[in-house]
């Protein structure tokens, strides 16, 4: 074992747009275990939008990563060593790693580390499909839009890592499964490969009222349900296109994300069409977890629930590759692989 | 009994502002009753935000009022000759008679007049707080805002017929009531009367800042249930000081009943929080009335909840009462007298 963890720390706050100026890589030494404590090398890290709002100070939707810190993140891998009965060299686990290559954690405490079965899913869907990303759309689409049969479902970033089961699990619970995506290879990925039954390229509306009629053109019944990611003239579209008691979870506002200007255009149309919009961050909802997880995990490993992923080589790339999922330069769920 | 019943009809929609020439008094001949009907004089007609949205062509939270036609609204009168056994002349009734003298209806169909008791609760209150205004401040307190003791509660409109009732019924569940209205009389009113802990003067409020500062100032707690009548800028103001897992009812958003854009600021806030924002219109919720009124009336006749009433005089009144209750120019629940 490398006796050196590569780390990447948060330098500093980003002003507006994320820069690689903001994060800072540093080697740690490995000190040995203490009693009941676990070393995990990690293979794969999860990036996700969610870490962008960390990175301010100002109140998000949770505590700010702290300076100088290992950033937070998902992480899957290997145990390579333990002071730990409940683990053993060789378990696949799951955790909460962060950016670096190695995690040292106390794992007496139910819930840090969970190992998972890799016999019929790959170890980096923990961190995708049937992981943080699979859930959030889970609990987004039972427990807000609590889709139902025949209704229509529209979500933006369609072909991500939480939009693209979204679409899938509204299409397996019988409704239409409408995406919005960015640019012509990401559309076709979500209709031919997800199987949902539209999916529109937003970047060829510059407007909302574009926007609108191709939103009308794809949803005739109109729109029951929309799982929001991105905000902005997306959700302007979408409200002109909602129905009657519709409902909205809002998961992200990427579009917003560097403080940018996203006002929603006419709210009245929340009360005109007694629509429900509720926030809600997955990790508020451990009660749902085992549930979801057991229907993604059959999924995925019955072949039902595909999944993409943008795999980036080695931690020192990780700053770059979430930069580019900020930007939608990913495609499927962004991941960096670190073994 | 007069033989002429005098109504008032939609003459034309309003492009912007409603206006006197928006509407036509008209005279009718009272027509010989037919098996069922029965003929209500009416006592007060109720004027509501509501009908503003009615007054519109486009799609708005209910079907358009049609043109020519008697305008919408709610009555309280009594029986003057009826053909039906289960109303007596003398009976004293609530219905939607519309704008008029006289409401000739088939009242055999159950729900359409409804008799009301006048022995602990004056007959005019059946249009205010023991009625829809009562039951829509109710479902919004008690289904979507969910109010518990402790939390704290702001109301827009909050000395009109149900912003008073949702800081009174507020009140007396334990919570912080806080109101919004225009001009200091109305504030000290809903201070001093209606016994709210606090109520903010939004006129003496230029901007969102001023009054987001004044609404942290009276809400040290932050905000965990709005009441929402009036939108706008007020509904950036309360989102700015929203708690966690707050709610918000929107039940009217008047500041943009005439067209004018009132754009949301920071929707991402309903995320950051996780709230839950739900519009809805009580006629569509009618389970809840019987238990709502039960309340409500108990309420009244007891003195626990209080409520005052603008009166204007004669059916000609109503288009002028009507432009000044969108205007705020009514102090608590606008009426017409007819008799």
């Amino acid at each position: 074992m490398s006796p050196i963890n590569r780390q990447i720390v948060l330098a500093s706050r980003p002003k507006g747009e994320v820069t690689p100026a903001n994060f800072r890589l540093v080697e740690a030494p490995l000190a040995a275990l203490a009693d009941g404590q676990v070393r995990v090398r990690n293979h794969f890290l999860s990036l996700d939008p969610y870490m962008r709002g960390r990175m301010n100070e100002s109140k998000s939707y949770a505590a700010s990563q702290p300076l100088d810190e290992v950033m937070i993140g998902g992480t899957v891998g290997e145990v390579v060593e333990s002071r730990n009965a409940n683990f053993a060299v060789g378990d696949k686990v799951v955790g909460m790693g962060g950016w670096q290559e190695y995690q040292t954690v106390d794992a007496t405490q139910r819930g840090v580390l969970n190992k998972v079965d890799t016999t019929h899913i790959p170890l980096s869907a923990y961190l995708g499909s049937v992981g943080m990303p699979g859930v959030t759309a889970w609990y987004g689409l039972m427990k807000i839009i609590n889709v139902k049969a025949g209704e229509t479902v529209v979500v933006s970033a369609a072909s991500g890592a939480v939009g693209s089961v979204v679409g899938q699990l509204a299409k397996a619970r019988g409704a239409r499964a409408v995406g919005l995506a960015g640019g012509a290879d990401k559309c076709r990925y979500v209709v031919e490969e997800l199987g949902f039954d539209a999916c529109i390229d937003y970047k060829q509306h510059p407007d909302v009222k574009s926007l609108s009629a191709a939103l009308k053109a794809e949803c005739p019944q109109g729109i029951d349900g929309y799982f929001e990611n991105v905000g902005g003239m997306i959700l302007d579209a979408v409200l002109l296109r909602a129905n009657a008691f519709s409902r909205i979870a809002m998961c992200g506002m990427i579009s917003g994300y560097d403080g940018q200007p996203i006002p929603m255009a006419a709210p009245q149309l929340i009360l005109v069409n007694r629509m429900k919009v509720e926030g809600f961050i997955v990790s508020e909802h451990m009660d749902v977890w085992p549930e979801a997880l057991k229907e993604l995990g059959t999924m995925v490993a019955t072949g039902k629930l595909k999944f993409r992923e943008s795999i980036a080589e080695g931690i020192a790339a990780a700053p770059e590759a979430f930069i580019g999922l900020l930007k939608g330069r990913n495609f499927g769920k962004q991941l960096v692989k670190l073994v």
